[in-house]
């Protein structure tokens, strides 16, 4: 059903542009932008009722770094090679050379950014959060601080977080890229889907066949066709078939429309994806900071995870536990409730003794209480010897009365995204399985393959940051393809 | 097929034992003797017409550390700590309370084993190898050396050879054991095959029924069954589920009786596995170590691996790469043929310039000159900005004519073995879907799964030593399990 249409049985061509984009989330918008200037003529199409997709309803993160604007007010030092070698480090990325242009051209990109009127404070956010209901910008977001890959690069925060709250942050950068669109006139159709690709008897992408209220429009591109589609989260078969990991309390992070057609479209032109088993869910044990210091145990009583990973580490290694249970343990000093409340970790109830606590999660007799004495004995030292928390997170949890959380996967709510998608080079250029580029077919944001190819790697800003930043790599190449 | 019989249905025992092993190879062997030493009356059964399995087969490498005899006769330091920072940071393991106890046990390990009449030279060979033909012991097999894994812990080399050129060295190692196994007058069934677990109503194993020239014998285990019955590289459809990405001209490493069935048994009786996605493919672009100074490229003419990688991790990039190609790029100062016969890494040339070589390869014009433009000038600074190759392997490759090896995946062969396997704790028990010991059974050796998960982090010796150490925790804990 998303084979592509041959461009000679095509009679009537209703619209034609040079460089035709599906999608005006993040990654599209920048595209248009830079096509445009290009002095490409350029027609943006999406499925809904105006601008924004995905990108807008996020919290607004983008993961840069490499001496940002922003960094350097911060008093943060961090350089393109730091920010290279963190990403080698933590995510093995595919494509080590589009993933290094990335950190090399990222501090001029948030310029850019900015540039089009994406506002970003010159401040930063100094403790542990997920999501900030104010208007700082720098925090760190990702696993930079956390052994090994502290050892690697130099940690600095990269997530720059647009002005506005968590909840606003990503509408208002995609307010400004939109403002910008219209006021450089760059045309736009809403409420129409691409049905399907136009190819040429080489392969090669000439055009879309879009499917607006009730008709039928065939849309010639001269140039170059960007796929920039979002995520396939609202594909319930594509999750199942890829995720059967996903519990039933997990949502989706999107709009309904990232149903993964673009990328569907793309693969019947000959297109190919990569990493389509990725996944980052979220379900945070912090804010507050304070219970990192507590231990993450699974139904065995035994810790398994350095709690002081970023978030989305953590997840995707309660996603391996038996049952895919986890419980945050704490003891009464640092007692507090997760400040999550998408999460919804619930509170199992407070212990006077661990033995207590052992039975009503149903852990074998001991084992917690082993575990207990060994963290307290190497917390008392200072030192982590088991999974290498970092000190500042180490207190002996010997102060009862203790609490249990249960943040099971199978029991809160976590909240996710698919990371896999078209594979793509540092141009946006969809890749066959040569290697070798689709004539006239380019993809960027969540529709391509993200660097970080799971939970574990994951940084928040990793979606808006690379989705920003390749679409304009496309939108510049595809202005000046076949051109 | 596999499904266990009902204790209450057998009217017949034709043998019994505290503990039933399955399979003789290196995790069998061990845990028939600890299980043996422990009190326990042991009964082996194996498939072949006699002991050793995959083991035998293999090339003898333990991967053992933490201070062992010969490290320090060889003038290494290494820590247990040390080498378990090394797998935490390098392998994520599932389990890494099962990883640290191994790195923690692995000195002693090394003694025990050394008692049972297996031989290690004091000696260490300093070059890179994948496979030694003579009998040094000691040699670097894994990421140790390798950047950001270097910086995680203190390298040392922790692959043990026993006594032996790579062809017998694991023959070697099995025939002691099995002398050791023979001397305590250890049962052991030969040309017998497991054809069901027995299990009582509360869902414990209990016995094991066996086929063994044409007749069938039903097992009493009083105590335990230990499932020991190797990886199923050679059971063509769990290949093809498994692993959709393997070539044709890859070749599975071990016997034809690992199919399996083992762990499918184990399975049916409520055992878990996990990892079943984990393959090392190994086709070694070193020795010569000076290959090392050569660059490997993809289809587009780009490096996408630090070049001093394990094998093991090499091939797992390049079964990533484009249509899984890859060359190894040289220049006249370097050039030698990779001495790995089984490879079959051919020459496809010498060229007199890079845009002849760039021709010849089907790479993009230009690429693989800019490639070796960037990466030469990195090698002249000593430093690999890119991939992070140690300085020790750099050299510019600037001394034509240039030659280039194809080392595609789907040309040259690759060896492998399967990763995945049975879920198990540190004592050697399967673990059901709550993370619960199954009760009465246990497995080891290459049908659990591995602690390295993937090629990217595994290291040679990773299946003998692991499976010797949790043969022996198996058996150990299984003669005194429901004792």
């Amino acid at each position: 059903m998303f084979e592509p249409i041959g461009f000679e049985s095509i009679k009537q061509w209703d619209r034609a542009a040079d460089v035709v984009i599906i999608g005006q989330g993040v990654a599209g918008t920048c595209a248009a932008l830079e096509a445009h200037r290009q002095g490409a003529k350029v027609l943006v199409i999406d499925r809904a009722s105006g601008g924004g997709g995905a990108s807008a309803l996020s919290s607004g993160i983008f993961y840069l770094g490499g001496g940002t604007a922003v960094q350097e007010a911060c008093g943060y030092k961090d350089s393109p090679d730091d920010m290279a070698r963190f990403i080698l480090a933590s995510m093995d990325p595919l494509d080590p050379a589009a993933a290094r242009d990335f950190a090399l051209g990222s501090a001029e990109h948030f310029d850019w950014l900015e540039a089009q009127g994406v506002p970003f404070e010159r401040s930063c956010y100094k403790g542990k959060a997920v999501y900030l209901n104010s208007s700082e910008c720098l925090l760190g977001t990702g696993n930079e601080k956390l052994w090994p890959f502290n050892l690697a690069a130099q940690p600095a925060p990269r997530g720059h977080k647009v002005a506005g709250t968590g909840e606003h942050a990503g509408a208002v950068a995609m307010q400004a890229l939109l403002a910008k669109c219209e006021e450089e006139r760059i045309d736009t159709i809403y409420d129409a889907s691409a049905e399907a690709l136009i190819t040429d008897a080489k392969g090669a992408v000439k055009g879309v066949q879009v499917r607006q209220l009730g008709s039928t429009m065939n849309i010639l591109a001269e140039k170059a066709v960007i796929v920039a589609t979002g995520g396939f989260n609202f594909n319930p078969d594509m999750v199942k078939e890829h995720f059967p990991q996903l519990s039933p309390t997990a949502e989706a992070l999107g709009t309904p429309h990232n149903t993964g057609e673009g990328l569907m479209l793309a693969e019947a032109a000959g297109a190919t994806t990569s990493g389509m088993d990725g996944l980052i869910a979220t379900a945070s044990i912090y804010p507050p900071a304070q219970l990192i210091k507590g231990i993450v145990v699974n139904a065995n009583g035994e810790r398994f995870v350095a709690e002081d990973s970023y978030h989305g580490r953590t997840a995707a290694f309660i996603m391996e536990q038996p049952e895919q249970q986890a419980y945050l343990i704490v003891d009464s000093e640092i007692f507090a409730y997760p400040d999550v409340p998408t999460a919804r970790h619930e509170l199992v109830d407070g212990f006077e003794t661990v033995a207590e606590m052992e039975q009503r999660l149903n852990i074998p007799k001991g084992a917690l209480q082993r575990t207990l004495d060994d963290y307290n004995k190497d917390a008392a030292n200072g030192e982590d010897a088991y999974l290498h928390k970092d000190k500042e997170w180490l207190k002996p949890l010997d102060k009862g009365p203790w609490a249990a959380f249960d943040i099971s996967f199978r029991k809160s709510c976590y909240l996710y995204i698919t990371l896999g998608g078209l594979r793509t080079d540092r141009f946006g250029r969809c890749l066959d399985h040569e290697g070798k580029a689709v004539p006239g077919l380019y993809a960027a944001g969540a529709c391509s393959a993200h660097i970080p190819r799971d939970g574990k790697s994951y940084a928040s800003g990793m979606s808006l940051g690379p989705g920003s930043y390749f679409g304009r790599r496309a939108g510049q190449h595809a202005a000046g393809a076949r051109g």
